[in-house]
């Protein structure tokens, strides 16, 4: 077996910090897509792209690519990428990491005279963070032909289309009715995050192979019951919305701790809950909530809420209250391809780093590639596994080991459709 | 046994809708303490006393009262009333009831050509709802010692204190560092109010006789967890604040219950809950509410919730998060007279109306007169419970019958005095 190329952890920690300047000064870490500041780390990165020895353009979707040729330009390209637009008040990893070390690993192939035979691309896609026009994903959505045309017609609060947007950004919009990049186009797809969780921390693995990223079920619950007196009400008379729905939460979280020790991921969560009207000598009247399932497996994503529903509005009933429930939002999980899975991990394990196969609780660019080319995801640890927020933090060590095993994971990547 | 008088119910009701067009018309009904609409409103009141035969003053604190002398001026004054100002957007009866009633039943007893002993005092406490200023029962407390001159100093958020708010109702707020009324002034207090529950109504007994005014305990709880991503951190990994306020909610409910099948009357409520950062896709890192208890039974009130926190505190230390209980306010149990009690009681069984002997739910300024004179509260039904709202409704005939009571419990009071 070859040897690995080093790569240069150094120069991957610098352009890390480097991008992270581009930075609204009074709400770091913030870089949102579609404005000037992101334009300019663009800019910067397309600059850094050029001068490593990647061909750029922007496609018709406005993302970012840089190419670094192969010796047979007819075999369809392998892509790596993230994105590197942030939420307001985000961290400096999250997206970024997988884009650099992209870019620092195939300059590193480069510099060590090691020539694949596949073009490799690096992808920055445009605007993965949810965005002010409503839909998240942009550049990968519109890539695979996942963008509707109704989705370019949606308008941020300030009036603008997302298609202006995107042509302001320098993509083509009326180009965006067909798919970009079709079934075969790509010979594959990998991306590299910080993990955003905790799992890979307490465990102490500095590689995570991602099996999957998981299916999201929404679901608005509304709870109806009566606002009376908090004093003048006893007991037994009371149509109480809060305390019904803490018996619902306190059942989903029962349940899903239960269903947590199976096999499969599953997380249910309450993130959001309103009370009205909210006065501490008021019985509430109406509870209104958002209730968030993520899981692998499909079966158990449909049907985990159906019988808590059922016993909830059951019991509902029975003390004169009600509640409705409305599926916001639908997404199936997306499974990684064994084959990429199974690279990822042989190149940890021959750089001597150990591996924890895991479940994807965000959502990535990678779920739209995956309509189109085998995909594979790897993680990183960051600290206390906070993301989107300031504290996000993980070591240079951590960064350049994602990047040792994407450098790694190429070469193998490409050895193996060679051999095809 | 002397015949009851019969009050003029057209009269009573027809006062009560006209004192409540006195309306910010943009947001019936609401005539808030301190403001113009209120002075009008007063100034109404203060002329139909007087041509009811009442004289009229205003003492330091700017409670208006009107005075029907009795054939005895050097015995301790009987008083009867409630209060006119409303909360926002508040309802048609709660209070002006009180102060009307007692105003019917003067004019109809002094109609009727009876002359009591005793003098009786309609008194229209000022501001008795929560006020602008931070402070309810204004007028009740300042006329029995229990207005404080740190009270005095509040400020409304407009800047103005509470001292020069009085002055400009027309009260002394210099005068009230010593006590308006001392013990012995008056010789008994009553005040008819609507139930603002649902007790009577579904009982089908249209007169309540209060036997204690609850007491209130209020805990502003703060449960403390860490925000991760609602994706990517396992159940088994999560200190999710809201899952351990429901737990605790459940628990509050589900004792509260219990314990109020028993003699006591108890009731807890969490009406206010925040939820922090309150995002769909984000685990509760803390969630803020209030739990409010109420009981006529001083142990029970103090006793309730502590073995409640003991369990959430050691579930919530296990689970890796942690709770903090601080008391907001304390207000003990006030007991009604029991000789009181009993004339309310005889005087409605007299009247042919079936009585209930119930707690009141809710303050009043009764608690505060009850510190200065032997006191006694009855209710009228309302319709649903409702209060405090544009929908608050009572029917003609129940709020007759609340005065006719009222009317024969101040001949009783006056005979029985007569007696001693």
């Amino acid at each position: 077996m070859h040897r690995p190329v080093t790569i240069d952890s150094e120069r991957l920690w610098h352009r890390l910090e480097r991008l992270a300047t581009f930075t609204d000064p009074d709400r770091p870490w913030t870089r949102r897509a579609f404005t000037d500041r992101y334009l300019e780390a663009r800019a910067w990165l397309r600059r850094e792209m050029e001068q490593a020895g990647l061909t750029t353009r922007l496609d018709d979707a406005a993302n970012l690519i840089g190419t670094l040729p192969g010796s047979q330009p007819d075999l369809a390209p392998i892509a790596v990428g993230s994105h590197i637009d942030t939420v307001v008040g985000g961290g400096r990893y999250d997206g970024t990491l997988g884009v650099l070390a992209g870019l620092e690993a195939v300059q590193s192939l480069r510099e060590a005279g090691i020539t694949l035979t596949h073009s490799v691309e690096v992808i920055d896609f445009l605007s993965e963070e949810p965005s002010d026009y409503g839909v998240s994903c942009i550049g990968s959505r519109a890539m695979t032909g996942a963008l509707s045309s109704a989705m370019l017609d949606f308008r941020e609060p300030g009036g603008e289309t997302l298609r202006d947007a995107i042509r302001r950004m320098g993509g083509i919009p009326e180009a965006l009715g067909t798919t970009l990049r079709r079934s075969g186009d790509l010979s594959a797809f990998i991306e590299l995050h910080i993990e955003q969780g905790r799992v890979l921390e307490q465990q102490d693995v500095p590689i995570g192979v991602v099996s999957d990223i998981v299916g999201i079920r929404r679901y608005d619950i509304v709870i109806n019951g009566q606002a009376d007196h908090a004093g003048t009400t006893p007991m037994a008379l009371r149509r109480d919305a809060l305390a019904e729905a803490a018996s619902l939460i306190q059942r989903i979280q029962h349940d899903a701790e239960t269903q947590a020790k199976g096999d499969d991921y599953l997380v249910a969560t309450v993130g959001r809950l309103e009370v009205s009207p909210n006065a501490a000598n008021a019985i509430p009247d109406t509870v209104t909530m958002v209730l968030e399932i993520r899981s692998d497996n499909a079966a158990l994503l449909e049907g985990f809420f159906t019988p808590i529903a059922e016993h909830a509005m059951a019991r509902a009933t029975q003390r004169g209250l009600s509640i409705d429930c409305t599926p916001l939002s639908e997404g199936l999980p997306t499974h990684c391809a064994p084959r990429i899975q199974a690279h990822i991990q042989q190149a940890a394990n021959h750089l001597g780093l150990q591996t924890l196969s895991m479940p994807s609780g965000a959502g990535h660019d990678a779920v739209y590639m995956a309509d189109i080319t085998p995909t594979g995801m790897l993680f990183v640890p960051c600290r206390d596994g906070r993301s989107h927020c300031p504290e996000e933090d993980m070591t240079p060590r951590q960064a350049a080991d994602g990047c040792q095993v994407i450098a790694e994971t190429l070469r193998r990547l490409d050895l193996e459709r060679y051999r095809d």
